[in-house]
């Protein structure tokens, strides 16, 4: 602690009343805790529990089957698709929301590779992906009679070549924070004629994603984490408006048909994004999520975006300050450019760390063998947040 | 309307108050109307509210990410799992729940397939099973290299043979009702060397399955159906405790990992009935389900099957009373060897009379193109709503 505590607190409290997004924290059910683990599970935005009840008394409980229609329930997969679709710059029409991040990566990848066509059996994958990522791609893999082949994110440019089917990328790696280089490594994809798959899980909600704009075929994301949809919350799944026609889902559930009543034995694809529903959608989860979107209203991915730098900068430079030399190894990129929305050090013994750090009320998490991962949620982090946990950091430390 | 109505309303009310499960009714949220459509979605338990604004407000909003751990979220389900299992005659260790029912099809049918071993490529599936279930054969036979053949449920064992992988079959078949016979199918399928499958979705919790008693293989269902577990709640996927080791899951999620937090690149699967999970489970949804099965607690299932059979006989009866010659005509067996627990009438213009009926307040659904489908729920419909909505069908069709 070479400076004394007081002058990062006083520009702490300045950053916050400069702050354009502060008033986004009181859509949140908060308390003095000091929550930097949005980038696994959001906190409860205060509309959700009326709501739920509402779901759950009189929708379910007074209406019962009737709302499936009059209360919007069948509908709700592209419906709160199309709300989600602003956050990660998709035009309406091209998301469906359901099941889990896994399920989705399934269907994604079996079909970019049904959609690559003959001759291109190679399926990449970032190498230091989410493990579901590297276990479902291996799936199928396996099932399309493909190739897997594990590749660093940036040499995925130098191992694409006229076999490659598909690629699988994060946008920012759930581990170190990197952000990766999507529209560089879609247009690389493009170019060798492949696929491109990206997982949006930390990124979309905390930064811009650019789905539309940068061309991206096929892509997945959670709405637990930055979008605060709830525990467990479902996932979702964008089709490129152009590449509808050709997505063949391995998972062609009676919601993806295009007469879903009709009870026909014969198989028939829904129009458009639809086809990427399966199941009947878990109705309690999905319309949580659905309430959880509204903090969003007003608010510009480009000033969440601002906001986050600011505070991993911020953050960064109080660690540098009050952490001892050596402490602490800082895996997540200083430049702007290729850094997502949480820091993640390295340290001696993380595991027992991260739990003392909670005991002290700064929640972070622990992802072994020794990383401490700290999301930054710019709709209700704020500067002194990011002070208090630095400080408590190098007190736990010491 | 041959009788005075008289006659059956005061039967009606004697068979009620005879009724050792009529004190169930008190654990649902119910109003007037005569819900006969509980075999499409439950009706509201009672607890279900209150545990959900707990779920909601203390376990999301206030212990956040804590509650994975402290209120039992990442064990849930498997937890719920063993809860649902002594409904369907399975011994603990053998159902997860989790993703719907499509998704789970999938899992099974592959994973039956992979079971069944080398030279065995035909997938039989039943040729009346509802629609998904077809669609999601034809999707598991394409992936696994296999030919998909839909069969009768009667024909299934003349159509066995040594190439035969595995067999899909309904308990209950969705639109007639019609009981199926699982501990005969599933003694042909073993003899053939095949490998049952088993749709649970018109059966658990309306009579006796038997899951482990007649060695079932592999089943699924839903749970918002007879287990009340509210719209869209996770199906559950049961693998028999002796084929466990061999199921080789196509969605090997992280949650199916033997060491979900090791963060391994390599996947190794869970032992037991964990192989089958896959993604983060919705816990909203999920733990509404575990509420729902509290009205569970000293239920008997052969309680509810003596009454479900009592009440779709009295509802003949009243229906044969009622309603003119020729009105309508019963697609359900009279056997109750061979009936679930819904009685499916076929009648002219069957869509616009399910609207009248629902209307005046009698609920059961429409099934195109000319099926009117009426599901009776033991724990929560008497014989006076029986009565009532057979007298209303006349009425209505007069």
């Amino acid at each position: 602690m070479s400076e004394p505590v007081s002058e990062l607190a006083v520009r702490a409290e300045k950053l916050d009343a400069a702050d354009e997004l502060r008033g986004s924290r009181d859509a949140f059910v908060l308390d003095d805790v000091t929550y930097l683990d949005g980038n696994s599970l959001g906190a409860l935005p205060a509309v959700v529990p009326g709501r739920i009840e509402d779901v759950v008394r009189r929708q379910w409980g007074e209406l019962r089957i009737r709302s499936w229609e009059e209360s919007g329930w069948w509908t709700a997969p592209e419906r709160i698709g199309d709300r989600i679709a602003p956050l990660v710059g998709a035009a309406p029409g091209q998301i469906v929301v359901g099941d889990s991040t896994s399920v989705n990566v399934f269907k994604a990848l079996v079909g970019a590779v049904r959609m690559a066509g003959e001759g291109r059996d190679e399926l990449l994958v970032d190498a230091t992906t989410f493990p579901t990522d590297g276990y479902i791609a291996e799936s199928a893999a396996r099932m399309t009679g493909c190739t897997l082949r594990p590749v660093a994110p940036a040499d995925v440019p130098g191992a694409l070549g006229d076999r490659t089917a598909a690629v699988l990328l994060n946008h920012v790696d759930y581990r170190t924070g990197r952000l990766h280089d999507l529209p560089a490594l879609t247009a690389a994809v493009h170019e060798a004629g492949a696929v491109a798959v990206w997982d949006l899980c930390h990124s979309a909600g905390a930064l811009p994603v650019g789905l539309d704009e940068h061309g991206v075929d096929l892509a997945v994301g959670c709405t637990y984490k930055y979008l605060n949809g709830g525990p467990g919350s479902p996932a979702y799944l964008y089709v490129r408006r152009d590449v509808q026609d050709r997505f063949d889902s391995p998972l062609p559930g009676w919601n993806s048909h295009a007469e879903p009543f009709g009870m026909r034995s014969e198989y028939e694809a829904a129009p458009g994004a639809l086809r990427g529903r399966v199941g009947t959608p878990d109705i309690l989860s999905m319309l949580a999520l659905e309430a959880a979107l509204e903090v969003w209203d007003g608010v510009s991915v480009e000033a969440v975006r601002a906001k986050s730098l600011a505070l991993t900068d911020f953050f960064l430079e109080c660690v540098e300050r009050y952490v001892p030399e050596g402490g602490v190894e800082c895996l997540t990129p200083v430049a702007h450019g290729e850094r997502g929305s949480q820091i993640a050090l390295r340290c001696h013994d993380a595991g027992a760390v991260m739990k003392r750090l909670i005991e002290r009320g700064v929640v972070g998490d622990f992802r072994a063998p020794d990383v401490l991962r700290f999301g930054f949620t710019p709709l209700y982090v704020g500067f002194a947040d990011v002070e208090r946990a630095a400080r408590v950091l190098a007190e736990t430390l010491a």
